[in-house]
């Protein structure tokens, strides 16, 4: 009797204390269906977190980096960001009558949504920095919180809780139990993206790196603020990505899991990292349960250098949460 | 018996086992001494942990930024990564013999360490942004850990290793067990402070906030780089450090330190937080343990907006590791 208390005592000590693992966590890929490409992540995070194999990498070399649009939620039909941007001058119109009447603004209190997708990248950039001009960093956060609150996808029907996909924050949930470091780097602005960064996917503010708009420090009534400029201070897109990620995370990433052209240059420079990496492409190839669309920009590259290709159809049992 | 060993597994378990504590964690400021200002720093941390009380602040918010010039190690007589550009570009001065003739370079060829001190902000810059200029990101991590393996400070005659504040070390790691994120914001150019950030002060690198040194995407025999342009993307000084805060960080720190002029607005920024905070400056009031020099431009809002004022004299038991 006395032995098999000390060996429950012990067991239960055992249990209960976190005991640093040689090798990967349990595979809590759970929205992932089994295969190669499940696979392929599963032996990859084995390899690196083996402390005696010959592809071991130190804990603060696990990075991952994670695109937003496209990648962690859709894209389609419009960037999430620009429905805010939409919503935030329509709020803004009473005091602006003749935006009704010019180029870009109109578009936005016609009828029909399909004129929306036909806006321009440099129509959006000034829709954006109009509908953000001169706020201060509190009330921006305070605005994004309140559309998060109300805000429906127009196609999915669901808010932006319901939104993002279940796979991305399993994946994200899984590299986080082995020990990785894990980064939102987007072409979405960045504070936007920071307002649910943490809810949706466990990424906390600093780590979300996005396209920068122009900011100023400024005393009013004896007190401090950060306010918003109209102007871009740094466009997060193509070549300018792997500018960012040294910029703010400071070497190159372990693993970049991407869906467009403007992942390509930051795929790259994680691939070309010394040892080794993982690249991920997510495909949209599900008209079904999401949108489908090819990005063959991005496709080729990755064929060609052998980055790892997501079918959504095929690779993920389901796509956003329950 | 068995009650016994039933009663010493349970606190075996319960030893062994972390369970979240409501409140600070114990008090770790080994090298500073007893007095108001520790009183101070611990009763902060001991209000804001306490999860029911009217200070609490939920873990998120639980941000502390340190400047590092001055701050962390000491500045006097040269800001320490001025040591690392003389020693770069006497190392590259054989390839450029007109050096030696012309302002500013010439200078560092000189005799006398004097004039070294005489250097103009603008100086600095160009002979920082002539070290760097056209190296990768993976060259400038290495050339600034060669640097560190051999220089000795010319006064305090010790390495690198041996010339943080041992009381900063403390305060960072004292914050760190009672849950805070802790940040290096900085003058100094953000890959340079990187290079030593984990070791002397266990910040990862991803949470250096920096001079920005532009940087430009190539490739070069068909692998991506990230190479250094000669000029300065944001100069982090002043009324820039808080824009640098929100892009980098994404909200007002909860406790900030710095010790000079440029550190004013980003102290006023944390003190005009919403609800509680803690601003402090550090007075190099020490001529005999390291170096004396009033920083009157911060010490007097310092004493208008009851910022806590550290003597390096009176409050640290002692200034560099043993």
């Amino acid at each position: 009797m006395k032995r098999m208390l000390v060996a429950i005592s012990i067991i239960i000590v055992l249990s209960l204390v976190s005991i640093p693992q040689a090798g990967a966590q349990m595979d809590t890929l759970f929205s992932w269906n089994d295969g190669p490409v499940k696979q392929r992540i599963t032996r990859f995070v084995e390899r690196i977190t083996q402390e005696n194999g010959p592809d071991y990498v130190p804990p603060a070399e696990c990075i991952a980096i994670f695109d937003s649009d496209g990648t962690l939620w859709p894209e389609r039909p419009l960037p999430m960001e620009l429905y805010f941007v939409i919503q935030r001058i329509r709020q803004l119109a009473p005091k602006h009558p003749r935006w009704r009447k010019i180029p870009p603004f109109k578009v936005l209190f016609e009828k029909s949504p399909k004129a929306l997708t036909k806006l321009s990248k440099q129509d959006i950039e000034r829709l954006m920095l109009t509908a953000y001009a001169g706020m201060t960093q509190e009330d921006f956060r305070r605005e994004v919180q309140n559309w998060m609150a109300t805000w429906q996808h127009p196609q999915l029907k669901v808010g932006v809780r319901g939104l993002y996909y279940e796979p991305m924050r399993d994946l994200l949930d899984y590299l986080r139990g082995n020990g990785f470091k894990t980064f939102i780097v987007t072409g979405g602005s960045t504070d936007f993206v920071r307002a649910l960064s943490e809810p949706l996917y466990g990424v906390p503010i600093d780590q979300v790196v996005g396209t920068e708009i122009g900011l100023r420090y400024k005393v009013t009534g004896g007190k401090s603020f950060v306010v918003r400029d109209p102007k871009v201070a740094s466009f997060e897109n193509g070549p300018l990505k792997p500018v960012n990620i040294e910029r703010h995370i400071g070497g190159r990433p372990l693993i970049a899991v991407g869906n467009g052209k403007s992942d390509i240059e930051t795929l790259a420079y994680t691939s070309d990292r010394h040892g080794t990496s993982l690249c991920i492409v997510i495909s949209h190839d599900d008209a079904s349960r999401e949108f489908e669309y090819r990005a063959d920009e991005v496709l080729k590259p990755a064929q060609e250098r052998g980055w790892l290709i997501v079918s959504i159809k095929r690779d993920w049992k389901l796509i956003f949460p329950r």
